[in-house]
C-alpha cells in the first residue's frame, strides 16, 4: 500500500514549517491543505480534538499532532533516508532538550516582540536576545546544532527566520547587528533547498503581521 | 567501566518521581542527591545552567535534564528490561503526544487548585476536571495508558497522585467522586512496586504544602 500523508497546516507557522522541510528532507510525497484558523475545518478539529491546532499530519488515516513529535515521527518511519535525530541516545536527548527550550523560551519572547509595545515590549526584547544569546552559545563553532549536518534542532529553529523581518520591524532592532554568529548559520541553513522552498518571504509574513496588529490596536 | 548515576531531586516533585520509576523499573542503581530549592547547588547549577532546575540525571558526568527526556534517555540507554516506550512509532507518538498533553495542562490546572483562591480556584478546579476527563476518556477500558503493561504515560501521569490530597484538601473535592476510573487506574499503578515505593505520602506533601500556603497567604 502507498503511503497516504496528508499535512493540516497554516502557510506563517513555524511549527507546520518544521513538518514541511522534515518531509522534504526524507522526500516524503504529500498532500498539503491550509487551514483558516478562523474558521476551522471538520477535519482539524476531528483528527486533533484536544488542541484543535495546526499542524496535523495525518498518515494512512491516523493523526499526529505536535510538531516535535510529528518530527520525530517522520524520522523514525522514514528511517531509511536523511536522519534528523542523532542515533547515540546522549545526543538525542541533547537534541530534544534544545528543541523544547526552542518551545518553550523563544515562542513566547518572540511573539512579544510584535504583540506588546511599551515596558512589556522592552523586556520580551531583552528574553529573545538571552535566548538567541544561549542558543549560539549552544551551537559554537559548529556548522549546524547537529554538528556538521542539518538536523532536528536546526529543523526545528529555521522557520522562526521567516519571523525576523517582523520582530525587527517591529522592535526596532538588527539579529545581525547582536548575534552575527546565528544569522550565519541561517545562511547556511537557506543554501539547503528544503528549507529555502519551506520558508516564506519574510515580508509576506509581515503583511500579514499588520493586520493582526491593527486588529490589537499597535499600529 | 561501571555507570556511574546520579539524580538530583526534591522529594515531592512529580517530575523526580517520574525518573525515579523509571530507574527502578530498569533496576538501575543511583545516588539520590536532594536538593534545597531555595540554595541550589554548585552541582546543580552546573548540570542545569539554562532552566537550573531537578530533576537533572547525570550518567557518567554528562547531565540530562527535563523529565521527559530524561525518561527516554533511561529507556533508550537500558534498553534490555522493561520497555517504557512502545516500540511502534505511531503508538510511540501516541505516548509522547500524551506526555506533552500531562506536562501542558495538568501541571498548572492542578498547581491553581492550591496557589490560588476564589474564582481563580474555581476556574482551576474546573479545568483540572476537564483534563481528567479527557485522560479517562484516553484511558478507556484499559488497564494502563500503556495498553495491558505499564509505560511512559502511565509512568509520567501516577506521580501527581502524591498530591491529590492536597488538591482535594485545598480544592474542597473528591477526584473519585467525579473520576472513579482515574481512581481505579491510579490503584493499579499502586499495586507496582516500583510506584509505591517512589510516592511519598500525599499527607506529607500536603504538611509540605500548608508551609507554603502559609508564605503565600492562603491559609
Amino acid at each position: 500500500m502507498a503511503d497516504e500523508v496528508v499535512l493540516l497546516d497554516f502557510w506563517p507557522s513555524m511549527f507546520g514549517i518544521r513538518v514541511r522541510i522534515a518531509l522534504a528532507e526524507k522526500g516524503v510525497k504529500y498532500e498539503y491543505k491550509e487551514e483558516d484558523l478562523k474558521n476551522k475545518s471538520p477535519l482539524l478539529l476531528q483528527m486533533n480534538p484536544v488542541h484543535k491546532k495546526i499542524p496535523v499530519l495525518i498518515h494512512n488515516g491516523r493523526p499526529v499532532c505536535e510538531s516535535p513529535i510529528i518530527v520525530q515521527y517522520i524520522d523514525e518511519v522514514w528511517k531509511d533516508k536523511a536522519p534528523l535525530l542523532p542515533s547515540d541516545p546522549y545526543q538525542r536527548a541533547q537534541a530534544r532538550f534544545w528543541v523544547d527550550f526552542i518551545d518553550k523560551k523563544m515562542y513566547d519572547s518572540s511573539r512579544k516582540t510584535w504583540t506588546t509595545k511599551g515596558e512589556e515590549q522592552e523586556a520580551a526584547k531583552k528574553e529573545f536576545f538571552e535566548v538567541l544569546k544561549t542558543l549560539e552559545g549552544q551551537l559554537g563553532d559548529k556548522p549546524f546544532f547537529g554538528g556538521d549536518n542539518f538536523g532536528y534542532v536546526d529543523l526545528s529553529l529555521i522557520p522562526f527566520y521567516c519571523w525576523f523581518y517582523t520582530y525587527e520591524t517591529c522592535g526596532k532592532f538588527s539579529v545581525e547587528a547582536e548575534c552575527p554568529k546565528f544569522i550565519a548559520w541561517v545562511k547556511r541553513c537557506l543554501q539547503r533547498e528544503t528549507v529555502a522552498k519551506a520558508l516564506p518571504d519574510g515580508k509576506k509574513v509581515f503583511e500579514f503581521v499588520s493586520v493582526m496588529r491593527t486588529n490589537l490596536g499597535l499600529e
